[in-house]
């Protein structure tokens, strides 16, 4: 093999793992297989844990398990001797160790390493099937809504920081309390602050399974007024969360817009045929599919409903100063 | 029968079955007993599964069924028999081949088909009498706030999809996780992973039942934290419903608003008692009775404190420049 | 007595019982002693219903409601009497009428009422008892942050329906599909449809007590379906709830720093030390007196730093267009 | 020592304790000192409460303990001697007294108090360990985030009393209810009406632990319907406090965006390296250090962003009046 013809094959595993503007039915069909190799690999450990089906159908899980292994380390081999594909101007060697730095091929080396440490250190067989369920992190590379979820979560992670650590100093008191109250008539229960938190941890949640509960009159007036209180609390992470979730949606959705009324104003009517385009903006501002398509459908309608507006000589007012806008 | 006094008994049936513009007495009680009828059968369903009752009225409720079969099928067949009216351009059968695509019609033949299934293939009869429910669904063609909902629902998709992806993840890592740590102190509930998924979708979706929860201090420590990390991502789709469900019903609002203040230039007042103008307004935004009441209201008391300024000469400034708007 | 001596009495009475400018401190010792006969009245029902306290403290507790009664009777005599004062131009008794059918009065009139039926009907007593506490009630007269709150769910009153309707809908599908599913192990506690709505309703709300829970297989894969997709459905209420009360604030917020200002400008800084005018403000605005005075300090300190800039010639500018809004 | 050197040392003493812009190695290390002894102390609370831990490790707990009285008592003495270098213009005594009513001067000395009262009056052991948990609150001073969430409930202090005056009456009406219907099917658990408010409070909280459960079919039917129509109200809490969090943080992003523009503009991009002037202006605003980098980041790449546009001559449009803005 020559030089050269090595140099064409980098360029094309390159285009077919790295680079996403690249789409053909092959590199389409490549990621598809490595999105349903992963899942397969989350539904082995899920069915190896069933212990008729390990025993019935052992030989199969186990070649599955050697073929994805084998497979994710060519996947992550070829990732990182192609990378140096992505920018001429810089050292192969040099782009190879950015990349390895990266986040994904991070998860990508997290998601084979359990197996080869094996090797070496044997690990308990049950610890190192769930550690093979850390391969689902792998789909954030093909999943845009996780990305998003990621970034929200990297984003407000101030936020969760005081919130879990206001929920700790919540529980931590909620504990105290009930321990101290509730100690006498519930040794075994209540032994010690750390046992009383598992109480406090169910309640504040509002998982409320019932296995321990206040039975005193004080430990009941104590658990009500500490759950009516602290109740708030556990929601909140939620609450940032869905907040964040629909500033970077909105954001998004804006930068689309904007965007698309740009194209709009430069190709006409006709930029919605222009299905790569479509695709490349979607990319570019980071949306799922489903999303973009009903943020353009609606987009177009106005854009229509506005020509037909100014067609007709309709009059749009500033809904501040009230003055026309249609001029 | 003339083909003429076919073609006005057709019209009539359009008129009453599908036109929402032709508002009579006769058309109206139609749509009440169509809607009476909907909620008789789901009625009749839950009180046939109390077996005393079933034993006891068994014929009526047989009466009751036949009966609804036969009018629901009759609905539909005048349905897709009149829908023909609609479009005096288009032929006959195309109109009728798009009604019977669109998601209406689906769910009137859904409605009526299992029952004619029975005929051909037994199903089981409890199966049977569940699939009845789906005549709820009928509904949506008299319930605004349903169709609401749907709409949000549709347009939030992708949001939903990735949601329930990552609440997926999270369950089947948090299954796992419990797995491994009290699969030897209760090996009964914790045998497997799909099993540990109950006590997953039971804890992070915070209804904690406390049949299945761990009971060693390091499946209770895992499990709090669990708790605390989780707890938010199953409030999410409540979150996205909510703000989606806010934001549709605020864009309606507006479009009132507007709308309704263009005809008040137009018209003046006396558009206040022009009952049917403000029906078709309000059915036009789509919005339910109630608080298009309440907008109108609203909008009719600020419009009138405006005039009161304007004659009184109070000055009004813009939020933004501090300029007197009021010239 | 004279009927000018009657007609100022008339006129004492109005302005203690309904006239909110006349703020005197035998006016306020009026409103401050019913509040605590409406409070002590729900201590005296809970009370009672503890069977000990209710036979050793029997006569206090029947003079207690007699004096109660009493109270309240007068009350609700004098204010049908005294509100012929609110309007001169009006004739006594079409106030009256008029005052009867308004809420409040409505309220003050079923606080009464079961007292003096039980005359004529024999109410079970424990009933009759928990009647009483309709009286609470009344306090909304007394707490803006009640009225407020009621004022959000009649607005959101078609919301409400909406959600409500889809639960509904949401339970009794979920209950159906329970019920075939869980019928056959559980005969008991899914022996109906309508039994097995209590599990529903226990689930969908994530209340979760664990009286009842499906035992199968199917029965956990379809519970665990129900809950992940219906968990934020019964969440929606409160959602609706708490952007319609935030909505409510922001509006009075609004009103109150526009009144504010305006005020600000007409009377310059002295405006502060105005406590009547300010209370006056407050009323009319209608907010609760601890935000009426977070907000107004927080006016105050912006006003004070735009005058100390104007003074230091600092700059503003538009967000939208960057002019200089300084000038 | 000389009264000059005894000046020089209070001063030395006031920039380590008091004065946030006073940044040395030296200072730093004193306040992380400080938040390890209450981190350790809350730890020490935790672990005594294990009796096993206690008995063993009894005089390492008592020893740890006077330290931290030691030297939490020598901190409030420092601070109360050295507040007196804070303002040159008011006298000492005057200084001191303002500085022990401030919020965190209290907070000092409820950490010290209970160990000096013990000395006077028996306190029962395990509640003087917990009131050890009040040290916990010493770390508002070195958290922003725990200062904006004070603020936070202080700000929406009224919506919260508001909301939590609804619930009480919701709960005092539940609990009346199931008490009429349930009282004779289950006379223990719903006794009178203060035992079944347990009820309530868990049902409402939607913690349900299971313990109390409505078993007549009334129970279940009025049990359901509380849940279904009460369940947003416990709820409410969270939500104006994730609202108002929401709307803190907001305001603090939008006045650090716009003291940061205003750097930029006078400073220019090199404002970017200097840390100093941006620790000071995070203080000034009152935002955590992980929130602010984020925020700064974002705001430096919309301004290359803008530069870049200008540079390209690209066009903007005023959202409202559709006018060009980049002249």
């Amino acid at each position: 093999m020559t030089n050269f013809s090595l140099q064409r094959l980098r360029l094309f595993v390159y285009n077919n793992l790295h680079n996403d503007d690249y789409q053909t039915t092959f590199s389409r069909c490549v990621n598809y297989f490595l999105i349903f190799l992963i899942v397969g690999n989350v539904a082995a450990v899920i069915l190896e844990s069933i212990t008729e089906v390990y025993i019935a159908y052992r030989n199969y899980f186990d070649l599955f398990e050697i073929t994805s292994i084998v497979i994710f380390s060519a996947e992550y081999f070829l990732r990182f001797w192609s990378v140096a594909e992505n920018d001429p101007t810089d050292s192969a060697w040099s782009q190879r160790w950015k990349w390895a730095k990266s986040g994904g091929a991070i998860i990508d080396l997290i998601a084979i390493l359990p197996a080869y440490f094996n090797f070496f250190v044997h690990i308990d067989l049950r610890v190192l099937r769930i550690l093979r369920l850390l391969r689902l992190l792998k789909l954030t590379r093909y999943f845009v809504s996780l990305q998003i979820l990621l970034r929200v979560i990297k984003r407000e992670k101030g936020s969760f920081q005081a919130v879990i650590f206001i929920l700790v100093i919540m529980i931590v008191m909620a504990a105290s309390g009930i321990y101290v109250v509730e100690n006498k008539a519930q040794p075994e229960a209540f032994s010690s602050i750390p046992k009383a938190m598992w109480w406090a941890v169910v309640t504040l949640t509002t998982v409320g399974y019932g296995d321990v509960t206040p039975v005193t009159s004080m430990g009941k007036f104590l658990g009500a007024l500490i759950t009516i209180l602290g109740v708030g609390i556990a929601a909140l992470p939620a609450g940032i969360l869905a907040s964040g979730l629909a500033n970077e949606l909105n954001q998004r959705n804006q930068k689309l817009e904007q965007e698309f009324r740009e194209l709009l104003q430069a190709q006409g009517n006709k930029v919605l045929h222009n299905q790569a385009e479509l695709e490349k903006l979607r990319q570019r501002v980071g949306l799922p599919k489903e999303q973009m398509h009903e943020i353009i459908v609606q987009l177009m309608r106005e854009h229509l409903l506005e020509e037909q507006d100014k067609k007709q000589g309709k009059k749009h007012y500033c809904p501040y100063c009230g003055e026309n806008l249609a001029e």
